[in-house]
């Protein structure tokens, strides 16, 4: 076996829209880059190659928490040691701790010669979500293990259905601003209008069946959040700009990117991607608020080697 | 132009278990049989072929309803006979009203060498179920017209999304009861839980997936509703012992036929449709209910045209 492997783990936009808890895709970018190497002694070593200054005690770090769930399940013991450089930067809303997770299995299951099932990855890393928001949630692993747009039929038991998407491409504003997931979630009203939840599956039988279909006007029309985004929405300064700046410069549609604070939008060609980066820009700027974009791809694969 | 045209319009079923107001397919049976001619003199004239003594005043009746809306389209004054012969029961929750009055126009859209869309066809359709139920609604005219499965992403606007489906074996049960639609609209909460709206959401999104990719496991597994069903299902006498009894028969699943009271399941193959037929006389029988079963299958097409 191998005893040495890089990976590059992508980050991951979660509650597409009106596929809130349900939908999310692989980007192109950013990225983690992991190095997973066997070690004689067992047990999980975290080296942290980044500035961040996140944990390096393995079950307070989602890819350590991740590698010891993994390691729970083999008869064996074994000794891991990853290092990691983040590229995609916690707090983010776009599964930053989802992409260290699932690139640590990933990487281990190669070691392993592929041993586990993606469903079972998706297992292990979902403990790496544990440590990061206390809820051992999916949104993010499964794009970031499977790639393209995946859906959470159910959270319990578990259900992963990949959606084949045509190609989309996707503008990504992060303003640098603090949204507690914790917050995103109180904010949340725990009952809805019988007719708003009608529209809101209405709107997500239309983004599946306009992926599978590849028509992206039908994408577009069903990228509309009557539920989440309208409450959520305010915690995040600019969003109405953003979306309605996006929309005036071609965007399909879009959102809040997981619990904010970043927002993304979907384009059919690049051109129209730069555009609305070029349109978010022009909101942030004037705000005052620090911002970084990305503009990228909808990734169809998941964590991927190094060759 | 043709001056008389026969067609047949087939029953459907509406609020396909988690598709709650936004998905319905037809049947191949049973269905109306229509005959619509031109007349000298304009206006509409109603003549009911069968024994269910329904209105024949055109706007007290669903076809003349409908086909009063067309005619209010065109810019000439026109005259129509129509001879309807129903097969579908009234108030058997299997779309009756509905036949009627897509067959009503796609009879006369014939007439008038195919003038309208089939969506401006379902626009005047929905005048008939406003007579029948007091609500304009396309649940069960969009797959009359259409065929097939249909998506009603949003009714308004409205936006009709027809989805390819496998072939699909039905069986209906039309216990002899009546559930009133008004009743059946009362009795639902106007408010629901946003963990069960979001596990619904996840089952539309997977039926439809399902549905896109023929897959047969995954249309079973998200033939699921947790919002109305729990609710309505009450006023149906036997409802959980036939679903019980049909999916230990082999089906896939199934659940209410629009508001009531029919029951619906969906079989891979006939011969299972059969053994779920038979599953649901074992339960009714007993129970001294008058009933009607259909075996059937999903039909691509809606309303047909006698050669």
């Amino acid at each position: 076996m191998t005893d040495s492997v890089t990976v590059y783990s992508p980050a991951t936009v979660a509650n597409v829209v009106c596929g809130f808890d349900v939908l999310g895709f692989a980007l192109a970018a950013p990225f983690d880059t992991m190095h997973l190497r066997c070690t004689p002694e067992p047990g999980v070593v975290i080296i942290n190659e980044d500035d961040y200054g996140l944990p390096t005690e393995p079950t307070r770090n989602v890819a350590g928490a991740a590698l010891l769930a993994l390691l729970r399940a083999l008869p064996e013991p074994l000794g891991f040691e990853m290092r990691i450089n983040k590229g995609i930067k916690p707090g983010s809303g776009i599964g930053s701790s989802a992409a260290s997770a699932a690139g640590a299995v990933v990487a281990a299951n190669r070691l392993l010669n592929d041993r586990f099932s993606p469903e079972e990855l998706v297992q292990f890393a979902m403990f790496g979500e544990e440590v990061a928001s206390g809820a051992r949630h999916a949104d993010n692993i499964a794009p970031a293990i499977y790639g393209g747009f995946t859906l959470i039929r159910s959270a319990d038991p578990l259900d992963i259905v990949p959606l084949q998407a045509p190609p989309l491409h996707v503008t990504v504003v992060h303003p640098q601003i603090e949204v507690r997931t914790a917050d995103a979630r109180r904010i949340l009203r725990q009952q809805v209008p019988l007719k708003d939840a009608i529209r809101q599956w209405g709107n997500v039988a239309g983004l599946v069946a306009g992926l599978l279909q590849s028509d992206y006007d039908l994408i577009g029309r069903s990228l509309e959040d009557v539920i989440v985004e309208p409450v959520r929405s305010i915690l995040i300064p600019g969003f109405a700009a953003v979306k309605a700046a996006s929309m005036a410069a071609g965007a399909l549609g879009g959102g809040i990117s997981g619990s904010g604070p970043s927002i993304f939008m979907l384009s059919r060609d690049e051109a129209t991607a730069q555009a609305v980066g070029h349109a978010m820009r022009g909101v942030y700027e004037p705000l005052g608020v620090d911002f970084h974009i990305h503009v990228t791809t909808l990734s169809p694969v998941g964590v991927r080697f190094a060759v």
